[in-house]
């Protein structure tokens, strides 16, 4: 399986004086760079979902400071640019964790380079390479998943997955993705079936583009055929991405990730969620304190620029669901495969 | 529940000298009945995907044959122009079986009419209330399907349905859909789910749309929501139509039917299938033997008229799939409700 650039298409590109951002609006007809100079810039982008998925949009505000204060020539002035930038930043998307998470590290840094009394050369250096790092950290985390999911994935096995796990919503090979990309490095031939994913098709606009672009050999599925095709024995695992794992092993993630759970299960089909650690919440005892998201009915009636149901239909759109732990085969990690018992094991990989 | 007019939509409304026929393919933005006079837009009105669903379609075309055999004058002309008409409408549609079925019906009542030797205005009745009872007797069918149906739910029950086995594809009440109106006329209130049934959304478009309509309490799901409503309790019962059982009680329905039945089966809900004798197929010994129909790609890539997957992506997508017996809690004709084993119990609805 080598026919393209075996190497996933990369949602951002880092040159120093700009940031060069895949508009992923655009995709999957598309395939246009932004070239981003300026923190408003940067803000507009993760506001108009330019960018979308929690790590590519932590990176991006992360690169986004930096270009936000790159022009100060006073180091107190460029201090205090630092902060507004990233409090402006914080606003772009108020509900992304990783976004406040990525603009802390990066005032916290601010407030180590200050502290050490650098040159304002060395200080925007050492604020470049903290966005850096954040870019790298997220990358061989993803990298550390992807070769702990590999061991469970065999030559010619499929592999079916749900919604983007994937490059475009990380700085490179994505979660449930990356064992994928890594079996293209290895020449490992995996046959990969991607559900569209509706209402807002991020399989079939995202996902199988991504893996397309790559080389991979992916077939796209509507979501209501993944029974079938387990029935036709054509799946041999299933792997999912996740938006927040409870401290009991259950799963939040796309609306539909249960559904192919519960096929799996009738199949025999072992159901792996791939995610870094940072997802997993200790916090939170089980799946049904999760809150559940109710989002806007025009996505089912009329997500394809064409209305597709009556005027005033009823309709039930949750952005996700909960896959109870005995659905879940394994959870996989940046630091190896947890089986059940899940509450004890999720536990001891914080210990 | 009685907002509207409690009555399902019609697809076809015979007014004698001109057949008004729903314009299915308008809908559900415009409700327009075309008006047909000739033989040849009765033809076209098929061919053209105007009606749909194969008894509609079966109807329609009895109603062709009257409308283009009444200017004649002379009782062999007449005739002749009967059998012409339909070896003509046979040709508009050709893998519709009760299209044929429908077709060769009036023929063999034109050559009993011929060895009567009326007159040519009596034999323009006897033809015309061929059409007719063709037109009656299945929506008698699918009222008695319906009312054995309805036996089975009970007020408030949350029922789920795939795909559109409803009034716009009959003469009136549908299979699956007809003890949703049985309900709306005895008041009993159905907590009715449409799947949305990618890709061609028939539950979207025309399920959702009809009971909408009717007035019925109807709420459109995303097809891999399923599961997940099932795990909050909502749903009760699942029915949906078929296109053919097999002697041992597999099903062929529309995509998806499969996953909805293994879900239902997993959450203890029965999963119910309607229709009438017709669609029973005793020579089919197994649903295995039923071939899968492989429909275009672009019915999955651009099926809204944007294009919502990359160009050159391999799809799959099947027309339909088979559920087999063992998911099926009971099979519903008009001749009362069978269950395991059906081998045995479907055969003997037929001695």
């Amino acid at each position: 399986m080598s026919q393209k650039q075996q190497q996933p298409l990369q949602s951002l590109i880092w040159k120093q004086e700009a940031l060069d951002l895949l508009d992923q609006r655009l995709l999957p007809e598309d395939i246009v760079y932004l070239t981003l100079t300026t923190a408003t810039e940067v803000w507009d982008a993760i506001s108009s979902l330019a960018v979308r998925g929690a790590p590519a949009i932590g990176i991006a505000a992360a690169y986004g400071v930096v270009l936000g204060s790159t022009e100060q020539i006073e180091e107190q002035a460029w201090f205090n640019k630092i902060i507004d930038t990233a409090n402006y930043l914080a606003t772009s998307r108020p509900t992304a964790v990783n976004l406040f998470w990525a603009l802390d590290r990066m005032k916290a840094c601010a407030v180590r380079i200050m502290e050490q009394k650098l040159s304002l050369i060395e200080a925007k250096q050492l604020l470049e390479q903290e966005a850096i790092l954040i870019h790298q950290e997220d990358e061989a985390t993803n990298r550390a998943i992807g070769e702990h999911a590999l061991t469970l994935f065999e030559n010619d096995m499929g592999v079916l997955t749900h919604c983007n796990a994937g490059a475009l919503a990380t700085s490179k090979y994505g979660t449930a993705l990356a064992p994928m990309y890594l079996a293209l490095e290895e020449g490992i031939h995996l046959r990969i079936y991607a559900d569209e994913t509706r209402p807002v098709l991020q399989g079939a606009r995202l996902t199988a583009f991504e893996l397309q672009q790559a080389g991979a050999d992916v077939t796209l599925i509507c979501d209501n055929m993944a029974g079938m095709i387990m029935a036709k024995g054509l799946v041999d695992a299933v792997i999912v991405g996740t938006d927040r794992v409870a401290a009991n092993g259950d799963v939040a993630n796309k609306i539909g990730t249960y559904s192919v759970a519960v096929l799996a299960k009738a199949h025999n089909i072992p159901f792996y969620v791939a995610c870094p650690l940072s997802t997993i919440d200790l916090d939170t005892p089980t799946g049904d304190k999760i809150p559940i998201e109710l989002r806007n009915d025009n996505e089912v009636t009329e997500g394809f620029g064409k209305r597709t149901a009556p005027q005033g239909i009823k309709v039930y759109n949750p952005a996700f669901d909960i896959t109870p732990n005995e659905y879940v085969t394994a959870i996989i990690t940046e630091k190896g495969i947890i089986r059940a018992p899940y509450e004890q094991n999720l536990r001891q990989l914080f210990e």
